[in-house]
């Protein structure tokens, strides 16, 4: 198959469940939910070595907000037990102490809620309040009050979805990635964890050489390798390869995001092709075959 | 004392030791650079509920950092020991995954080193060469190749400089507080390390109603309950108060930082009162007199 | 009228019709399009003293873009003479220019089409090919080739809709303008031309003391002449007032727009009164009466 | 002569005289200085069709602007007359509507002033006073009082220094245009003044083809003409080329900025060939050699 001169490769992205939360923070502007939104899901790429992945999902219109102001809406993903210890922390460290923040429940309906108790923080002068509906705490702080809604809803959602941006040279290939992903901004209900939404350096479970590892660099796709091992997954004429992961509230948007991301990434000169990456089904239930969603 | 109208109380600031380590980020372009180290130094306000604190010191020149190209300099702060594993797990997760970076270390000449062995990652491929006289290790990875230095020095610094800004309402304390944010940006060897470098909710150790609590809401400087405490310290005609906490490499750069930061603030129309947190030197051994340091 | 505790003044905003065009700037990242947008749409914030009135209206995804890459949309208003010349110099020097920028027409149900013959930039060398249904120019440049159209419908809309932010001191109605600025990028259609879509310095036509001035400060609507000009439109306890300026395709969206902002400028604290700009129906046919549109 | 692999063509960048005046714009917050000298330096890319070339050439830390707030200085080039015109109408409509800006000369040592009378505005309202040993102007305006300078400096600078970046592909060739462009923000003196930085699109002076084009593509330099057109500047292996054109104070920072530009784009991969432009000594004085410079 083939998009834009650019070669899709028939195969399929493997994802696996996790559980998620989507918080949505306000302030007084947008810049300010921004900030707080960045500062609470930094450090939050990959569970393999961050304490969950986060990102941000969207940035809100009044509208779409309980207290009528400015707003971004965050995922958080991780196991439940984890999870909740993080939403927690972030909450209490990244949003509570940012200016002028208030944080809701972006998952109202979901049957599981998590209980996030930050009132505590008010020593005893917090007390009760409803906004938009949404029943909230107020703390008195520095700024004056901080109000916040301190049960979330959870899902289980969809974790690793994916696709790898393969380029005649390093910058073509980053350029499509980043076409990928401000096209995946877009999308409601996914997130891109890592830096800039693109992975630079795709990883393989555990390592040939030091046992001690839980993940290593996956040699088969490494351009400066292609010669040097069997069985190279980069094709001839392809220098540069980087992955964009996608978590999402289910398949349904995972698969949005791919799709709009792959056909951005096409239509950079100097892509020249596109896979996705997969453990031949040992590692999640969730298959995203890339013919399929396209 | 005042300076613009404003009253400078006659306070200190209390400040504590802190391990440091300077990294150096550099890539493609500023951009890529940057993006690299808001999520390196993401989840990392406060030590109490943070791994670690960290945050962004200044951006570099092509001619500051050992390979020519646009770079950031990062602060990572904590015990020498969580300072060591946040380094490694920051490094590896938000910069050997973000797109075309490499890492230097920022205090060569610091006579303590701690290693940070990233290179296991490739698995055998890895090699060692030398970029602008530093000792590099390359990974191949799906991008090409991971360049970067793995010993990085650390020095004893100084956690918690701070001053309060406050105002005659919230929006002219937040924007007297980001005043002084832009001006501690032009100083060296510090960083702001909460949202935005504000914070909005300054803490107490401990809390009196809620024993499990390691921190809560400092009740004395909160304006709302200005009639309801005891020996509340928010003067009449202030409605809100920000506090800019810094980390440093040395007194001295945090001193610059706090009469930089304070300068600015007073600038901002509604700014009425400059103070500081102590507790009563039992915190640490640094004292940053606001008077003296004007 | 109340909202929030805000006084919403028993008013109406007066507006006046101009030509408008809307462009779609699409570029291989969002980045670069809004780059060639923003400088695209520089130096014209008023129509008393630059050349026409322009802004961002909007960033597209890639679904919205005739090429599928990534887009922002930006709003021309200008008499029609005018607005020609002047889309066809900033299309010329500021996207043209631009990297990777290609341009096509935002209104391809307008009536009215003027012809923007970029392709004489080719010497001979440019030819005609089709785009995503759009008839383009191809002109081979330095970075490769350049594509985009050359026909741009126009239609009568709407400028000078606008209202006031008032605030008990400088830094509240700064931040309340600025919320509403966040509401109003929301809503299609509009573009506020202004820095950072606020103005500090509202005008009246001509000037009493200097003749030969088109327009002078409005003294009834400044605050540190309350006590000394007759007829002070400014309130009790406000000391700073912004107005929020808003061009638009038609009334409706101009009529969403100010509510939009005006709704999210009453939720910032310090906030006081919200008013509006008219010259008692001598400036032009449009009125937007506050009580009506909220 | 070859820099990191990348070939320096043996030739030299033609730059010729031009007015220049410095403008210091300040605000509250380094942000709003921001805003207003974007929309200030808008639409300003070429004196070919723009009507002055302006940019942002330096943000100015507290200590470096007259009345210690952040600031941002702004480069406005043009032939004496249009400068002129030019100041007063970009500051007039893009700095004095802009919230808390104040501006001040950037050139107080120049020999040569320029009266920029603003202060009518204030329509007999306005009064004097010294702000950082500076004679300024105050405006009573809505959002309270407009402060600014009036008599501003202006110098005979350099306009057109320039070089080109050509890359195996257009993303590699924009890659390193952009590096050269964040490593040229770091010198003093100089903007850049078109859309990012780069130029897309360099021309030749007049058409061969349509005698009323002042300006058209430089087919000499079109890589997709170089089997069509004779002496293609073109090299082989060569797909795509960026201009970048500096305007500065004088020829030393011109110099400097072209080698720090060319420096950071040889560190980019993909980029291949390094060239700048001339007419042969027709255009203007300034010669600057590019192995001379480097």
């Amino acid at each position: 198959m083939e998009i834009n001169g650019v070669t899709i490769e028939d195969t399929y992205a493997e994802a696996f469940p996790t559980w998620i939360s989507r918080v949505i923070i306000t302030a007084v502007t947008e810049e300010w939910a921004y900030r707080a939104a960045t500062e609470a899901t930094g450090f939050a790429t990959s569970a393999i070595g961050c304490p969950c992945e986060a990102g941000i999902e969207a940035v809100l219109s009044c509208e779409e907000t309980p207290d009528g102001r400015p707003g971004v809406s965050i995922l958080i993903c991780a196991g439940k037990k984890k999870l909740k210890e993080q939403i927690v922390e972030r909450l209490a460290e990244c949003v509570l102490t940012a200016a002028t923040t208030s944080v809701f429940d972006g998952l109202p309906d979901a049957q599981e809620k998590l209980p996030i108790k930050l009132h505590f923080f008010g020593d005893g002068y917090e007390y009760q309040k409803e906004v938009g509906g949404r029943k909230c705490w107020v703390i008195p702080v520095m700024q004056g009050e901080y109000v916040g809604e301190e049960e979330f809803g959870i899902i289980k959602g969809v974790a690793g979805g994916n696709f790898f941006v393969m380029g005649e040279n390093q910058m073509a290939a980053l350029m499509g990635a980043q076409a990928a992903v401000d096209a995946i901004a877009g999308v409601c209900g996914v997130i891109t964890s890592f830096p800039g939404g693109i992975v630079a350096s795709g990883s393989k479970v555990g390592s040939n050489k030091y046992k001690f590892m839980p993940a290593s660099t996956n040699e088969k796709y490494c351009p400066t390798l292609r010669d040097k091992v069997p069985d190279s997954k980069i094709p001839a004429g392809v220098n540069a390869a980087y992955e964009i992961v996608i978590d999402g509230l289910d398949e349904e948007c995972v698969s949005e995001a791919m799709a709009a991301g792959i056909r951005a990434a096409v239509t950079v000169p100097g892509v020249k092709f596109i896979s996705a990456g997969n453990f031949g089904g040992s590692l999640g239930p969730y298959k995203f075959e890339l013919h399929k969603i396209l």
